[in-house]
């Protein structure tokens, strides 16, 4: 980085310009290979530390030293990676990356600068900050989570930070005891929100039940409104200090109905302005760019905080969690810290937004740049025509699965999230899974939910489409492998 | 990303190449540039939101788009950056990046691989307890934080995540409510430290005493021994779960004595065993890749968990926090959590690491690609030589400083940070402070803090050299600039 007579050590311009352009052409042939290469490879344990040197180098890398990293590139890491990238890619869901997410992820890394607060540098604090307005109104979320009102947006790595971020307001907010107060959501919702709870001091554990309270899901998946009351009462003198709404669960993709929340919290006799209202809509979220994808957000005034993962579905390289809250005082009451060291002009006139104060990490790098990238390359259209055909081509592959009698689809489709099973059961559905990994041309998950009216525990194969390059000749493949494996289980 | 003919939005093969390469020249220029350019612009609040649409683009870039994108980088963004990778940058630590870094940034991008568990990417996960292992080795840690005993490495984004990952596993540790728990700390630790205390729910805020115990320090700017040993008394019912050792204070880079901690622990009463030591060698913990600089360990054997982050002054690009546990189960028992969606064969076998149990993200990047780039390109010994030059070139500051009537350094230099300030006073050292951002030449910072014998609060300039560009003529620079300054100031 930079020429440097003094430390011959650092990378020349040249060097970098060279090597630079390599890389961006490994990639972009890493991509093309995606085609071709299974999704998982045939790692065992162990595998990658045995190909890998027992200690650092000594000396620099010397002269052939990007040959020799390229070489191991290719040797040793790529083929020992699950390619999350691959249009083959259907398991949990969707991480998808771009090139305008890639080269934004590089431009960030170029610059370096540590966005800690605004006036460690400006542009960096006010880019984001308009790039969570923009996504507001792309999302359709009301004018109150914008920051020309009292509420603004801010980027996270995950969701899971999100829902740190929000219990701890919503701890703040409802005060007392960590120990006394609880959090309510989905028995469905996102695993993340039990660690929230544990990581906030509120849970023991992920099954403390009396701070962690799991709703019953009714037949669609939604929490029960009668259960929620109830998980909402008082016990042992622990109350809620959170309620999560669950817009795109996991396992399935279900939607809680928002509208439920506050009558529940009315009903259980609590103070609105005590219980914290998160809504979790990580995947599902993206789909909200659609108009004809926005009725889960029925409700969505009623949210203190929300979060969408545009990582997951909206084409933005891994990591960034947009969430807002309505009330960004509330967020920064409750992690603020001004050491003198940090004290500036800027802050103390109250003039300028330090997202340090909304996150639990100090330092951050510049992640408004990827999504400014996405958002110009794409545009709103660009966005939505990638959420319509990956709902499109689920639909297809549920029409086919639906045609197929060995099979069944007991839950409804959900957007880009199909879960099937075989009809002969919860075993056979597990060897099928098993069959389909091991055969390592697509890859799947699963998940164990209750299911329909009898609400029984049941094995459920997952099928997200999303993936950035998934075309409608991957999902065909996808389904002839499915039948091909089903044809080896079912004998 | 890929051609696909269904999907026109995406960005061909082709022209990610071109673009990438466009960029990648775009950044090696920008670091040329920055020799040149003033490392704090002269942005007023509200600036780069004036310079950019008040709504996301509905169509996408069209054909100039990355011509518009590069003039916008241009044009808002980098002159209204502090420019952190700058040669004259001194202000705070260094947040370092290099060439090698980039690119190892770019190629996690472009892979776009979620390593939450082994089994969604085997490489990942084998990699970065590789590089943990052989970064234990090189900062001269004992074998016991290494992957081989019962110990191991993570990186965690930033030191802050890090200590609410030690306060997790401490609290977990101690049993209890955490509001019946405390951590103790120097006075001078990182905010951070309080923020976990906040973050885990055992403080209700920044100046809760009770549970943040801020440890006073002594002339050399380490934790009073006895004092510390009055602050892990039990009070009120609460008792101290962690106590934080600083090796390298924010404000003055001073270093706790590791040593006095255990002892503390004992002379307290308190069950050693229930009591967490957390090491925070953020900045400073760099440096211990040089025997000479080793000194301040003294004493790590008793230390829980340390971390370290190369990304201040060890070449990383941020983010990159180096954390190590002595007892892996102690983390994973604290932060463990696993759904059925991401149950799975290796896992259940317990034969692998699922990181995702050893941080409080599920998600997480393959941050240890720019690790791995970083150590091969510079080998152990382009490491040291960094560090060595860093020391050398903050020694002649320091000398030229004390040789100047005008100015003294009332605490002793620290590796690469020097402290100091006018004679005439705080009010004329915060002037020229200010004078000297003023001019934007330089960027230095400052702080607060009890210094001498009287441990009278003292403003004073921080001079920390450490970023990759700096030369000795930039620190001549910088002298010269502030001398200017004073001039200036003092008339």
């Amino acid at each position: 980085m930079g020429a440097d007579a003094h430390n011959p050590g650092h990378m020349s311009p040249d060097a970098f310009r060279r090597e630079g352009h390599r890389l961006i052409d490994w990639i972009a042939d890493y991509w093309e290979s995606l085609e071709e290469r299974p999704v998982v490879g045939d790692t065992k344990p162990g595998d990658v530390l045995k190909a890998l040197p027992t200690s650092a180098p000594e000396s620099p890398g010397g002269e052939r030293e990007w040959d020799d990293i390229v070489r191991d590139l290719d040797a040793v890491i790529a083929p020992n990676l699950t390619h999350w990238q691959s249009p083959r890619f259907f398991a949990y869901f969707p991480c998808n990356g771009s090139g305008p997410g890639v080269l934004g992820e590089l431009v960030s890394a170029g610059l370096g600068v540590n966005g800690m607060l605004w006036s460690t540098s400006p542009a960096a604090t006010e880019l984001e900050t308009r790039m969570l307005d923009w996504c507001a109104d792309l999302h359709a979320l009301p004018e109150a989570f914008k920051s020309t009102g009292a509420g603004g947006g801010v980027i996270q790595g995950t969701a899971s930070e999100a829902a740190v971020c929000a219990l701890v307001a919503a701890r703040k907010r409802a005060g007392g005891d960590p120990r006394t107060l609880a959090v309510a959501c989905s028995e469905q919702a996102h695993s993340s929100i039990a660690k929230a709870a544990m990581v906030a001091g509120l849970a023991d554990g992920p099954e403390d039940a009396t701070h962690i309270r799991l709703v019953r899901t009714g037949p669609e998946g939604a929490m029960d409104p009668v259960h929620l009351r109830e998980q909402l009462r008082t016990i042992d003198g622990v109350r809620p200090a959170m309620v999560v709404g669950t817009l795109g669960t996991t396992s399935t993709g279900a939607f809680d109905r928002i509208d439920d929340i506050p009558r529940a919290i009315a009903d259980a006799g609590l103070d609105r302005e005590r219980v914290w209202v998160h809504i979790d809509a990580a995947w599902a979220g993206s789909a909200f760019v659609c108009p004809e994808h926005r009725g889960p957000m029925a409700g969505i005034e009623h949210a203190d905080s929300v979060c969408i993962n545009p990582h997951k579905w909206g084409l933005v390289t891994f990591d960034c969690d947009l969430f807002w809250v309505r009330d960004r005082r509330a967020l920064t009451d409750a992690l603020s810290i001004t050491p003198e060291y940090l004290r500036n002009e800027a802050t103390d006139a109250g003039a300028v937004i330090d997202y340090r104060d909304w996150q639990v990490p100090l330092g951050r790098r510049m992640r408004a740049l990827k999504l400014w990238f996405v958002l110009r390359h794409y545009g709103a259209q660009g966005l939505r025509a990638h959420i319509r055909r990956g709902v499109e081509l689920a639909a297809a592959f549920e029409s086919w699965v639906r045609a197929d009698e060995r099979f069944e689809v007991p839950v409804d489709r959900s957007l880009g999230l199909v879960c099937f099973r075989l009809r002969a059961g919860d075993d056979a559905s597990e060897r099928l899974l098993r069959e389909l990994n091991r055969r390592g041309r697509v890859l799947v998950s699963h998940t164990r939910v209750p299911v329909g009216e009898g609400r029984a525990e049941t094995y459920l194969i997952r099928f997200a489409v999303g993936a950035t390059l998934t075309e409608r000749r991957h999902v065909v493949e996808a389904w002839d492998e499915i039948r091909a494996a089903a044809d080896a289980v079912l004998g």
